[in-house]
């Protein structure tokens, strides 16, 4: 199928993907006066007195913000606000269908970023959560770093922790499949953007002690010239060995690739001089840092790609929607590290052993009892790792 | 019924009165890159082409955004921007069951008038119209002043505009019950805040010449002492004769009273000081500024009020949900005082002839078929005047 055309041409009839509807009844004069004047005043008092009510009496508990300037869009780039707009009503429906999250997606007409963080910030009482979305490197660490400062509400910019959680998730169940273990994999990350780094410093979290990232220059080291803000904080946490040269040479002789990058960037050659049945993630979109083919001749064991047409799909749809499920059930005050983790486990844990392959590591992006896994585990790691506020802010 | 103790029973119940659904399939993967990637970048690259697009392709032609402060809530003033959501909320229901308009409510952390204006202003690519509500004057006048500068979306503060629309259509019939001219008449309008000032330019640009507007040192006029600026302009256009006094001097020798002030502040003498047969509209909420068995004693010929127990209530209700989607149907600019006359005309003429009597000048709020009636008129005076962008943004 013609994706292009099509996908415009049901664009067209659509009118919109998401919609606003009612979920009280309002047919006679009594039901307007419950939900509405004079009636709706003793809610409001209610939250005025205590501003914990408002996730109680409003749908705060269930809605959350999806926020975009429009200059990271898929693959293409800095599009504008208006034109990001279907990826983000798609994302709506995402998190709806997986989360049962209401989402309302704000496209913001500023790439400045004290506009950004001050439009999310005037509006956190609003919404029980935001999800950050296609934002560019390096704006999108600052902005969220901000937010979550001034905000007390979960802010989580997707395109990092969203991704890295689906790759912790595949990677736990290539584990898995291989025997190897966390603490003895050396890992090479391609791509030092918003995504590559929020990998890093997952599987850092997560106990991979030896990883490299490598942007377009190459291996990334402390004390490198020209590092910006962001790769100068990650080398402090990676490549304790200072490995230096090209993505060839720091891959040679390790056990894991990831490609947060660019098409084609990885040879055979490269997968066969890793260490003996490597794991490769080639997951740039729509073509793969290497062909899964190719990785298996160069004698990779387990290959997962961003592809929907290819095995072992590793896709942020898994993740976000019952990370923000499990968050908001939770009413947590954050997106911590141990709930990401929690979050990558209940996705590997969603493949049964008996399931469990070289070509199936990962369930399907819709999946519909993955979003429910999920938000289980990060509403009880949200809780055992103190962020939730459930006694609060809770029914 | 006790409706305060009950509306917050209720709203403990319904974890929210609004809800955000998908409007598209998504079960196979092939629904998945239709609706989202890889589909979806063909919709993103056409409004990157085309911004006008983003009516065609997104939900933008059926969505609005209510914003708020917090600041002038019902009769409960400043309760801030959490505390106001259930209100919102209720709106929202309200656009979307009576006009067919997706509304979302955006509570602004904030009573800076910049802050309120960047803030809306920056959203303005993700909606079709803003709906200003229960924002504090003068700076709601600002505000919506500022906003109509700087936004390509039509803006229209409720408090003000739906007033004054419901107002006239309430006086366009109570005209023909009693066969009294608009220009013939004079009028007193008590309350110079939002509502009143709103109403007073309305009337003068419907042909009422003669007009008195009171605040609490009595009338206005130009040249007081003291005045801010928006009583300052309705005062080059009010109030010819420069009468002073207090609201019982002014009301002597009237033949209409419109209140959007405070409980009990008219008394019947006060009525049977104004002219022969006078139509009286105390809307204070929820006691009038006098009640109509005292205005009818007084010699009152017609009398509505703003509530829903009494007959003819003067409800905004009656208004917005049509004049958004009559607004959004004509893909207008703004929202002209040609297209509030039309509304307000549209409301009128709901009541047919054989209905209209002194208790039957107003449709009921709920009758579900005004908004469409208000639409149409809405719709085709946008046309008429020139600010309709359909062949643009029109699909």
């Amino acid at each position: 199928m013609d994706y292009a055309s099509e996908s415009l041409r049901l664009h067209y009839g659509w009118r919109g993907k998401i919609e606003v509807v009612s979920r009280v009844p309002l047919d006679t004069q009594e039901e307007l006066s419950l939900a509405y004047t004079p009636g709706v005043a003793e809610p409001c008092l209610e939250i005025q007195r205590d501003l914990a009510k408002s996730y109680a009496l409003t749908r705060r508990s269930d809605i959350v913000a999806i926020v975009t300037d429009g200059t990271a869009v898929l693959g293409l780039g800095d599009i504008g606000p208006e034109a990001a707009m279907p990826v983000m009503e798609g994302k709506a429906v995402l998190f709806k269908e997986l989360g049962g999250v209401d989402a309302v997606p704000l496209c913001i007409r500023s790439k400045d970023v004290d506009e950004i963080v001050d439009t999310v910030r005037l509006l956190a009482g609003s919404f029980g959560g935001v999800n950050l979305e296609d934002i560019s490197a390096p704006r999108c660490f600052e902005i969220e770093r901000r937010l979550k400062e001034c905000c007390d509400i979960p802010i989580f910019h997707d395109d990092q922790h969203g991704t890295a959680v689906v790759v912790l998730a595949a990677l736990m169940n290539a584990f898995r499949y291989t025997g190897k273990k966390p603490a003895q994999v050396s890992a090479v990350i391609n791509g030092a953007g918003a995504a590559g780094i929020a990998v890093a410093r997952l599987l850092v979290d997560y106990g991979i002690a030896d990883i490299v990232l490598c942007d377009s220059q190459g291996a990334v080291y402390k004390g490198r010239d020209g590092l910006n803000s962001e790769k100068q904080k990650i080398s402090e946490i990676t490549n304790f060995e200072i490995r230096k040269g090209s993505l060839a040479d720091v891959m040679a002789g390790t056990d894991l690739f990831i490609g947060v990058s660019a098409p084609g960037c990885v040879t055979q050659e490269m997968v066969a001089n890793m260490n003996k049945d490597p794991i490769v993630f080639p997951m740039a979109n729509p073509t793969p840092e290497i062909m899964p083919d190719l990785a298996k001749a160069g004698g990779a064991v387990v290959v997962g790609t961003g592809r929907s047409d290819l095995p072992n799909q590793i896709n942020n749809t898994l993740a976000f929607p019952g990370i923000f499920r499990g968050t908001l059930d939770a009413y947590a005050s954050e997106i911590n590290e141990q709930m990401k983790i929690a979050a990558a486990g209940a996705i590997a844990g969603y493949v049964a052993d008996g399931e469990l392959s070289e070509d199936y590591i990962m369930p399907s992006p819709l999946s519909r009892g993955v979003a429910a896994s999920v938000a289980k585990a990060v509403r009880d790691a949200a809780e055992a790792s103190g962020v939730a506020r459930s006694e609060k802010y809770g029914r």
